[in-house]
Formats: C-alpha cells, sequence, structure tokens
C-alpha cells in the first residue's frame, strides 16, 4: 500500500510544503512552523519459507489485498526487531507455527511500492500449524503441490520459483533481484 | 537517528492518541478526528564497499554524527528504490564514485535504532574518486591499512572484519546478524 502524503507535520500540527531542504536533493514534506523535516522511507516486508521435509508450509489469505491466494508468511518488518525476529513472529501470527529461522534466502525490491522483501528459509520446530486471524487456511505442500495459478502477488511467484529451481538442483543461493508490477497486482 | 514520537496527524493535522487498533496487537498512534493510523517502520540503510583491485575505498565522514570518522558508502534508501540502486547512490554521493554493484554482502539489524543495513560488494568504474559533501575525505586502501580505531560505528567495524576474514580465505559468504551498540555509538 502506497504511504499517504504527508499534509501536516506531525510535531506541531501545522501545514507542511514540499520543498529541497539546504543540503539535500529530493524534495521533503517541510513544516512551514517549526521546520521538521518529515522523510519517507521503503518499508521492510519480512518472510519465511517455514520447511518440514520435503514439505513448505503456505498460508491462504483472509484479508485484503489478494484474499483467497495464497503466500508464504511475510508481514512488516515493526520497530525494534530483527529481520529474522519479524520473519519468525509472522510465521506465528499467520501460520500458529514456530519457526527456526536458519538462513537468507532473498532479498527483493519492490520499487513501484518501495518496499524490500527479505525471504528466509526456516525449520518448523513441530508439524504443528493452524490459520491465524490473517489466514483462512494453511497448508503442508510439497514443491509439486505450490498452487501457482493461485498466489497472491509476483514477489511470492518469483520466490517460490526460485526456490523449487534450487530444491531441484540440491542448491540454495541467496537470491536478490528487482519485482515489477504484473496486470495492477502488487 | 530515532524518529520522532508522532503527536499529529500527518493527514488532517488533529491531535492522535496511543491505542491498539481493532485486529491488531501493537499500540500505533492513531487520529482522534479521521482515524488515520500511523505506523512507523524500520529504515534500510544501503552500503557499498567499493572495490579496486585489493584494495577497498572508504570515506572520511564530513557531518555528525561521527564527523571525522571512517566508513563506507551507505545511507538511507529512497523511495522508489532498489536496494542496489541506493547503495550505488550512495557511493556516487559520498565518494563521486560510479560503481557496479555485484553482490550482496551482509545484512545487518540494528534493533536498538530500528535499521537494517544491507552492505555490498562493488567495483568501481574507474579509479576515480573524491569527496562528496558528506565527506572530508574518501581514500583506497588495502585492508591492511583499514584505520580500525577510527570507524564510525560498530556496524562498519562488523562488516570490515567479516570482509578482511573472508579476503583472507579467498571465500565471500552473505553475513546475517545482529549489531548492538558498544558504548553509546550507533
Amino acid at each position: 500500500m502506497a504511504p499517504h502524503t504527508i499534509q501536516y507535520c506531525n510535531q506541531c500540527g501545522n501545514k507542511v510544503v514540499r520543498k529541497i531542504p539546504p543540503g539535500e536533493t529530493l524534495v521533503r514534506a517541510v513544516c512551514v512552523s517549526c521546520r521538521t523535516v518529515h522523510y519517507q522511507n521503503p518499508k521492510v516486508v519480512a518472510g519465511c519459507i517455514p520447511e518440514w521435509n520435503d514439505q513448505i508450509l503456505l498460508c491462504r489469505r483472509a484479508i485484503e489485498p489478494r484474499k483467497g491466494l495464497w503466500t508464504f508468511p511475510a508481514g512488516f518488518m515493526e520497530m525494534g526487531e530483527s529481520v529474522e525476529e519479524a520473519a519468525a513472529r509472522e510465521t506465528l501470527e499467520e501460520a500458529q507455527a514456530n519457526v527456526h529461522i536458519h538462513s537468507l534466502y532473498g532479498m527483493y525490491s519492490l520499487r513501484h511500492v518501495s518496499q524490500v522483501y527479505v525471504v528466509f528459509r526456516g525449520t518448523l520446530h513441530q508439524p504443528e500449524f493452524s490459520p491465524g486471524e490473517e489466514s483462512l487456511e494453511v497448508q503442508l505442500m510439497t514443491i509439486q503441490q505450490i498452487p501457482w495459478e493461485s498466489l497472491a502477488f509476483p514477489i511470492i511467484r518469483e520466490a517460490l520459483t526460485h526456490y523449487v529451481e534450487d530444491r531441484q538442483r540440491g542448491i540454495f543461493e541467496v537470491h536478490v533481484g528487482t519485482v515489477s508490477p504484473i496486470k495492477n497486482v502488487l
């Protein structure tokens, strides 16, 4: 979701104007009253591909956007977390599953929405899981069972495509790249 | 730098209160008037270790914090960029150097300041560089010349320590970890 355009200063409540602050090169929202410069920056989405033997755990989304479609657990990183902690927390929230994050799998920039997806591989502590509030359904599946036609976002397809390729040749790499929108889907 | 505490709604200018929005688990700043929920999330700092043969390019900071101390080029990712683009831009801004970003080197979470450092290795197009506005001095140096006692931040020390170890054994890995503050230094 694109961030709202800043209209008012969150420090003093007065109007902001758009200008390039001294010593900078980009236009920012600057308060006309207290002169606070308001920066907007990309957000990190931390995700996990939870593994159990030869299966992975996917969730069917209970919320918009892309309600009813499949994803691995992922969500916005919160203040004070490490990226690994955020990925484990999202797995717990969305799939009620405890996971040991064991390796970085991919970092994908989504320039069109100013997000950076950081995806880890993790091992389930036990094959125990159930839908969290944001999931309709959670399921362990082999890579042959991945619902390619019902994945929620291009980034999910991209990461799972890499994952399947790596699994098939038995070598996991860290993938870095940019994912673009397809047909107005994030 | 820690973000300011949100006092006013940046959409309508009215006061915010702290509360847990429906369906969420964390306290957020919520507008008393238009009900906008204001999220604060960690920021990505994109950095590059620019390489030229057996040397790397370091910059001496011209600005606070840690003015006068050494770092590799790094700075906050901007909206609409990929992480690699941000790292190359920071190298251009701080060291006036053009770099080809060729591999992810490390991802370090700084929980105490809610930042994620993403560090790449890059190759200089030519051995041409000069101090940008935020640098006092820019210098190519061998790993033996790294000024360990004058590095700006623990994250810089951590990444360069990994880098020197990897260079010495001839194998570069992707490093993932958490860096904690030392003696009130970020």
